[in-house]
């Protein structure tokens, strides 16, 4: 099955730009807020009634951390955009779920956005949700498309002082959450070498059309994991590049590190095509070999018994003057002929090989 | 059916350099002047009876913009080109309908030039028409080949004061004119998605040659498309480098959205034709299962009937002395032999997975 | 049939650098010399019996102009390196027909040499031929291998004043030079249009192996095509980053327009190789469908007569003990087995599409 | 086989970064240490029961080689970590042995990581080691998987004073070991030139299935190969651009050296990489003219008999009135008929050219 | 034939760097030295006994140039080395004929080593020579693996004055020799030519598998050959950049001009590769149009003969009841269906385009 509509923005082009209306399927009809507020000292999770209540800790010398689970609501996004100067078309960009990865770097804040790829148990087909994070000097919003666990166990290292998270500002955060949803991919690629391995092993034993198509659900998933994958390492790269206040030097290396496996999982990628494409040539030649099995039992059968039935017509045949017929031992010689020649004929093709 | 004459600079490469002919097919004989003029004040939108009436709106300190369409009358280009200084070449170029996409930075103007792909309702048959415009300071030219509703909804949004458009300069209006072709594209990329779902189903249940014909088909519009959107890629990169002063830097964020939208329809275009290019494989693969199982059928068929049929030869020979012919089970016998081989031959092609 | 010696440098292999020779297949035994000379009030063109007549304008202050049509005489080369002070390479590759295009940019001169392309009418054949252009303050050098009518249009728009050609320096009619033999080049590509239209339209009706042979010529004359072409791409780019002062700001927008023109060509042949490539797995594919049409009308056949010859086969045996020959109704009855068989088999086929 | 686990950080990605698990295959539960301390004037080399012993040789003036063998226990990495002052993701990264090559320069040290690639002798089959270097002002630690001989050679040579190595600083010795892990490759493309010719004679001679799973596997390996050693060429490009402190300007010219080594293998792989897809393009012809083959045989024994089998069968009918049957000769006449059809077939089958 | 053990520097891999043992194939025990020494008024050529006579030439003002035609002796390339102050590095790849070419720029002298290449005369079947050319101010030496006549053209240049070389450098000398090495590929593309021409032609003729290992052998030959001349382009690139004091200025556009050479020949390497892909395509599906010719046949026959058998087998049933066989028009009557039924077959397959 093709991916739908993985395209529409379309369905907008006709408002003008800025106007906030939430572009992609909704997941959630509700919103679901959380708040996160910490520093060296202090920590404090709850869920928000209402985003207004996140306004009061604007001006506190702590990180900020407010997760929005669900778009439906585009009045969120406008209530911060307002508050918190997001520039109208990073709040458009926020709400249209279709966004290709980038980083864009404004005067005060970082608009970062990218895809999360969760992995379906059963058959290799990916959930893909697009999460935005705006990161300002003391504050992070997250906006998701679901309600997941996704980011939980930041939320958990945060709360129980694991690593060096709360002794560092938004940009180590921007960091963690970026860490998170890269190294889920790692977990579908393990995946997708299991159901490779299984694949070629069913190819080499007995290749079905079923695997032709299976072979084509995959790459399409790896064309599309590919489209999601790739531009996230401009966005690493100019990240790591990026001379704005936000990001401080000591967090240089983590982002270096996010980059390193960000390269990997590209790497594994095209790797996992050439595979795919190996294993289709495997196919095809697969089928190609059975047919030519196919072809030699038929030739084998036609080849020996088209010339006995030949024989055995030639002494079906009616006329009057056919000395053989009459002779004592013609029946028996012809059974000596149908051996000799049905035997020569199955040596012959042995030497070929192909009995 | 291969595009037709895409190349027909040719029939004019006779003329010196700067001669006003009109290059293309010509869709409409008449041309149609739309003039809309306006500041955050005031609004005016009205159709011209001739070019010269946009002349007195070139000292306003309004922004004034200007629709050429159809261009079969050269001397409209003349006209503008003279009294507000663009290069002879430039008006070659608009009236060449055979560009590439491009930007060219002029001393007093930008010239911009660039397709608009609209896509047909039943087949996967683009429509293609070139844009070109030119971005003064206070003024914008857009000429088009066919009269259609293409920039209504800007007209629209001037109109009714829908967005920023009517407090910012002609730069903007080039962006929101960009957007809107840009935008086009997506319709196109979804309907694509939708074709080629289908033709994928299509070929997993029943593959005909009509299909490989329509997977050319599409192959050759997509082939055709990223002719004319990868251009547009520099074009709109070259917009974002641009150090003229006519594009505002407030403006850079604006062209930066569209920019990233081409990005999007480009790795949308590559991403189609790599599915293109497995649903051949899938087709071509297709195909030789189906011989696979013809010719399985012929051989079941062969293999079992040719030796019944020769054991039915033996017993029609006329020898004198066939012992078997007379005996009494002899005709059952027979039957009991044919049983048995057919059978045992029935088993082994079962064991083979064959039938 | 393979292009055959484009590599013929190795003939001169052993001579020491800077020995004028001429290399390449003598078109001309004789030299055709033709002198325009030009300014905005005077203008003359007049045939050179000998190359020592252009001295004289040497130092004249208008724009000479020499074409030299055929090469087989190296002293005309070397008599012009003399007195121009052109360095010995310089005249070396003038007369080695085997050059890539490129741009050459000396101290007192430019040095650009390229290929010009002619159609031919009945096949896609086409005619090389290298045009070598020395480019001075007052005076362009134009060596050709063959007398052609290639440059007519340039001298026909001198005389009669049409265009600024009259008005401008050598820079300006190098530009005029390079705009012909590129845009001959879209000719070139409109016939290689059709060609391709009308063997996509053969090859869906009937494949046959000579439309194999047709896109595998087409291929290798576009492949030959692109490797002439794309080096003009790097050509005309340092034509426009060219500092010399023997360009005129005022030539670059033209030189621009070449240049998009090169881009142009280059993108069409890429499009074209696509096409072709596209050709072939279709020719492919339906030589396989035919082979799936014969397999499956051989299956039929074999598959209904081959059980009835059986049949025919079991009554034909001369068992004494035969009860149905002697059956009233015997006769009769196999017809109705026949008949029974028969259809079935055909409705069989008929439910699975093959007939 | 396809490989297994390759991106194993996934389970990992739960927990903080920094925090020291070892991630990958335990190939030792015991960890071993060399230290080789030397200078102009002075060796030593001996096994350390605990890493603490190695801090009294930090202030001295001489330099230290450590080699971790096994990593096991991470806190060995920790205590290195802690009194050479190395950063915590690069500890992590030490102990995952997922790691892409790279180079990371830090304030005192380099941290490079990359695989060493062991050839096994029967099959072609790669063994992986991942081996992290730090390399500071006067110590050089190595950390890796297995307990292997690897570098016992450049032990060999600093004990005898072979070479400069006693001469030179920590770069030199890293450079040392760089170039034996890398020279460790061409053995590897030894051994496949060899496999490659082999297989190419076999696949010429009598192509099987199982030389296509061959040539699948290899190509697995290929792919893998060159995986790993493609980030080689970024890393000792920096290591050459590099101007920390640690890298003298005498051993940039052995550096160059090692960096044109991994051009050759890169190069090499991609050779074989061409190769191995030009033998897959074998096989499947080779199979196709099999095929071919095998149905000239089939159609050869049918044509010549089915109609010779229809002659027998016309005059085996019953018909009362058949003239034929009571000629004298009749018989004969037949024969004469099956051998004229049969030599007359056979000499047009002959000059098609298949027998 | 797989080229065999390209890779060789692994024999070497546990010496330390720097140590001089010969690695490649010996083609000579002995070896030769040949020295010329000239300048504008004087000129010597001689056969050398040992090298340390030309040491005497160090100081004189006047070009040395030493061919050094074997390299089983190592401590020629050591004496050279300590006398001319020669890295160790340098005199290790001198001796290691596995290198890939490259351009080393030491303070004194400049180290190229590159291949040359050699036609056979029969077989597409070239011969390897690897040229090491070291350049100081007014020496240059020459290793080459083998006694040839390479060089013999410069040699006789030298003597007989012809061209300029003797009054240029030794960066003239180096350019002359550069030019020989790579003017020699000309000729092996030549005969590369004419072998594909003729290729082409049997394939589309008469298409047998010793074509597809012609095409498999060419495109190993191919491959390697590109492989020894795409780092070429990289060595006259950084030739033309390089700001040595050894290369004067009037040098570069020589070094220009072996550059549009190196790149000329790296074109129409590009150029066969894609000729041979063509001619691969062709191969396979003339293989395919020959397997449907055949099936065709076996269709034709079998269809026409198989029904035709059926008939009279239907006549040669023993049923006491069967009327068509005592009527007197009978025998007559199935050869008019006999005929009836094999000219309607023949016309069909006919209107199917088959016969």
């Amino acid at each position: 099955m093709m991916p739908k509509n993985q395209n529409r923005t379309s369905h907008k082009s006709g408002l003008a730009p800025g106007s906030l209306v939430h572009i992609g399927d909704i997941h959630h009809p509700n919103t679901q807020l959380t708040l996160v507020n910490y520093n060296q000292d202090h920590w404090e999770q709850r869920s928000l009634p209402s985003i207004d209540e996140a306004l009061k800790y604007r001006d506190e010398d702590s990180i900020t951390w407010v997760t929005i689970e669900g778009l439906a609501d585009p009045s969120i996004v406008e209530f911060i955009g307002e508050h918190f100067n997001i520039h109208p078309l990073v709040q458009e960009d926020i709400l249209n779920t279709n966004q290709r990865p980038k980083l864009e770097e404004h005067e005060d804040y970082l608009y970062v956005v990218l895809k999360s790829l969760t992995p379906n148990n059963d058959q290799f087909d990916i959930k893909y949700e697009q999460v935005s994070l705006i990161i300002l000097k003391n504050f992070v919003f997250a906006f998701k498309e679901k309600t997941d666990s996704l980011f939980s166990l930041i939320e958990k290292r945060i709360e129980i002082r694991h690593g060096r998270i709360r002794n560092m500002g938004s940009d180590y955060l921007m960091y963690s959450l970026l860490d998170i949803i890269v190294d889920q991919n790692f977990a579908i690629l393990d995946q997708l070498d299991e159901t490779l391995a299984a694949l070629e092993d069913d190819i080499f034993t007995d290749p079905t059309p079923q695997m032709l198509e299976k072979i084509h659900q995959i790459k399409l998933e790896v064309i599309k994991m590919r489209r999601y994958i790739s531009p996230v390492r401009d966005l690493t790269a100019n990240l790591l590049r990026n001379e704005s206040k936000i990001i401080e030097p000591s967090t240089h290396i983590y982002l270096r590190d996010v980059h390193d496996h960000v390269m990997r999982i590209i790497e594994s990628i095209e790797t996992h095509r050439d595979i795919l494409s190996s294993l289709l040539d495997i196919y095809l030649s697969s089928v190609s070999s059975k047919l030519n099995e196919v072809m030699k039992i038929l030739t084998i059968f036609s080849a020996i018994f088209i010339p006995l039935t030949f024989i055995a017509g030639i002494y079906g045949m009616n006329f009057k003057h056919m000395p053989e017929l009459d002779w004592k031992w013609g029946y028996p010689g012809v059974w000596v002929m149908f051996i000799t020649i049905a035997t020569s004929l199955y040596f012959f093709f042995k030497r070929k090989g192909w009995v």
